[in-house]
C-alpha cells in the first residue's frame, strides 16, 4: 500500500491542481493560469524580467530547508532581481520538476513558501502560471515580472564619481547562516543531518533564517528608483563581488568604509561569537542575502539605505581605500556539492 | 590533461559568456541580458507570459536529440505557447542547468538551436535573459514573452457551437517519430543508442525531425486572432486530449472526422508504411507537435488552417460522431523513464 501521495502516484495533473489552489493570485493578472500563457498588465508600456534556478545540491540541502523554505526562498530571490531593477513584481512563473517518489504535501509546502513570500515581501505579486515535470533532481524555476511605474530601469552602469554607495539589507548574515550550518548541523561525517539542524536551529534563529528563508527589502527598489538611484543591484555574490559587477559597468572605483560594517559585524557576532574571526569577511564576501546595493547622488539617502561607501575614480573595488584580501571571494553556486550526499 | 572545456573546468562566467554570444537578440528588448533583469517593451499595455521545461529523461534522449536539437525544441514548444494566445513571440529567458562535466560545446549547441529556432519559426523574437546552474540532471527552462498586438487574447474557453476547428501544423508526425525511435534507434535491450539512431535517421529524416525539432506555425498565431478565432491551443498532448480541453473549458461538444485527417494518416504511412496500423491513433492522440488546434465561427478559414471537425452541442470529444476508443490516450511525460538508460 502507499500511504502517501506521491508525484508518481496522482500524477501531473491532480498534482497541479492540489498546487495550484495554494498559489497567490497577481493583482496585475488579466489571464492567469490555466490556459497556454497568462496575461499580464503592463500600465507603461514595458515590464522587466528576470529568471533564477533553485536546484537541490548546489543550492539547497534537504536537511536543512523545509519545503515551505524552498518555496520561499525561490520566491524571495527572485523578487529581488526585480527590486534590483527599480521595479514593483507582478507575477512570476514557477516551473517544479520533481522525483516521481515527492510526496505531493512536499510541492505543496513549495507552494506554500510561494505564497507567504509574495505576501510578506511583495503585496499583491502572485503566481501566473507554471510548470510541473518529473526529474531525477528537484529543480525550481522561477521567472519573476515587474512594474517600472513609469520610471527608468536603474541598472548597474549609471555610478558616477561622487556618489554615495548604500545598502538596504542584511550583509552576511546568510553566509554566516551557511557557516553554522556546515559547522554545526552535520553528522560526524560532515553530512547535513536534520537532528542535528533542529538542535541548531534554536539557538540559531536569526541567522538560520537568513540563509534559508532571506527577507530582502523589496519595497525598497522602488524607493530607490523614485529617489533617483544612479545604479543598483541585489547582492547575491557578496558585497565586494557585487559593489565590482557596478565598479566595472560603471567605469568607476567604489571604495567601501568597514566602519559602516561595524553594525553587521556585531549583528552577527552577537548571534555566533565564535564567528568574530571572520565575521568582517562575512560581511564583505558572504552571499545570498539578496538585499539592494545602491548608488545614489551625494546628499540623497532613501529610507531603508545606510551608506557603505562612495563612488571614486578609478576601477575595481577598495576597501579603506586599499585592495580588499580577496575580492573574488564570493559564493559560487559550483562548490563541491556531491550528489550522495544532503 | 582536460582536453575538452566543461561547464566545471570553465566555471559558469566563462560559459555564460561563450553561451551569450550565440544567443539571438530580441527586437522587443528595452535592456537585454546582463543585469538584474531585461526589460522588454509592452506596447498594448500587456503582455502573454508562459513557462516550459525540457527535462533529460522524460522529455528527451541524449543518444537521440544533438544539443542543436534540445535548443531548438525548448524554443519551438514555448514560442507555440504563445501562438496560442493569439500572440507574436518577442522575448524567451532561458534557464539550463547542467552536469559539470557537461562540455561547454554542448552548451553552445543548445544555444544555437535557441537562435535558429527563433530566427526560422519566429523573426524579431531573441533570448534576452537567462541563468546558468550546476545540476545532476540536464535542465532547460524556458520562459517566453508576447505581444497581442491590440487584440484580445483567444483562449480554451470561447467555443461555440456551431463553429469550425481547425488546425495548423502537423498532427502525429511527432508521435510516430517518437515511435520509430524507440523501435529502431534502440540497442538490443531497448536502450536508446546514437549508432542505432544514425542508421535510421537517413531512412526516416521527416517523422524524426517532427519529434526533435518540431516546426509549428508561430505566425499562423497571429493570423488565427485577426481572423477571430473564439479558442485556441498548441497540441502538446495529442488532438483529442487537446480538443477535449477546449470542449470543457467552453461547454461544447467537439466532433472530430477522420475524412479530414485522411491526409496526416498518408503522410505518417509515406515515411513509414509499418505504422499504417497505428497511423489513425497516432494523428489523433500523438502529442508534441504543437500545432495550433483553433475555433473559428463557420464560414472563417484563415490562410493555413484546414478544417478537422465542428462545434456541437454536448460535450467532451467524438470522433466520427462517436466515442473515440480512448480519448485520454496522450502523452503522458511521466512515461517509464529509468535514469539510468539512454
Amino acid at each position: 500500500m502507499n500511504a502517501v501521495d506521491t508525484l508518481g502516484s496522482v500524477g501531473e495533473i491532480e498534482s497541479l491542481r492540489r498546487i495550484v489552489r495554494r498559489l497567490p493570485a497577481a493583482t496585475a493578472a488579466i489571464v492567469g493560469p490555466g490556459d497556454d500563457g497568462a496575461v499580464l498588465s503592463a500600465p507603461d508600456g514595458r515590464y522587466v524580467v528576470s529568471t533564477d534556478l533553485l536546484i537541490h545540491g548546489p543550492d539547497f540541502r534537504l536537511a536543512w530547508s523545509a519545503p515551505f523554505d524552498l518555496g520561499w526562498k525561490a520566491a524571495a530571490s527572485n523578487l529581488a532581481d526585480i527590486a534590483a531593477m527599480g521595479a514593483t513584481p507582478t507575477g512570476l512563473v514557477v516551473a517544479l520538476a520533481a522525483p516521481l517518489d515527492t510526496p505531493v504535501d512536499f510541492l505543496e509546502g513549495i507552494a506554500d513558501g510561494l505564497r507567504e513570500a509574495c505576501a510578506a515581501l511583495s503585496p499583491g505579486s502572485g503566481v501566473v502560471g507554471g510548470d510541473l515535470s518529473a526529474s531525477d533532481t528537484l529543480t525550481i524555476a522561477v521567472t519573476v515580472f515587474g512594474d517600472l511605474e513609469g520610471d527608468r530601469p536603474v541598472l548597474r552602469s549609471g555610478a558616477r564619481v561622487g556618489d554615495v554607495v548604500a545598502v538596504a539589507g542584511d550583509l552576511g548574515c546568510a553566509a554566516a547562516g551557511l557557516k553554522l550550518l556546515f559547522a554545526e548541523a552535520v553528522d560526524s561525517e560532515g553530512i547535513p543531518d536534520r537532528a542535528r539542524f533542529e538542535q541548531v536551529e534554536s539557538r540559531r534563529r536569526d541567522l538560520l533564517a537568513a540563509q534559508l528563508r532571506p527577507a530582502p527589502p523589496i519595497a525598497a527598489g522602488r524607493v530607490a528608483a523614485r529617489s533617483g538611484a544612479h545604479a543598483m543591484l541585489d547582492i547575491s555574490d557578496g558585497l565586494l563581488l557585487d559593489a565590482s559587477r557596478i565598479a566595472d559597468a560603471s567605469g568607476v572605483r567604489i571604495d567601501l568604509g568597514t566602519a559602516f560594517l561595524a553594525g553587521d559585524v556585531h549583528r552577527i557576532v552577537g548571534e555566533a561569537p565564535e564567528l568574530a574571526d571572520s565575521s568582517l569577511d562575512l560581511v564583505l564576501s558572504g552571499g545570498e542575502d539578496h538585499s539592494l546595493l545602491a548608488v545614489f547622488p551625494a546628499g540623497t539617502l532613501p529610507d531603508g539605505f545606510r551608506i557603505v561607501g562612495r563612488v571614486l575614480v578609478g576601477d575595481g573595488v577598495t576597501v579603506d581605500g586599499a585592495d580588499p584580501r580577496d575580492a573574488r571571494a564570493g559564493w559560487d553556486p559550483f562548490d563541491d556539492w556531491n550528489g550522495a550526499t544532503g
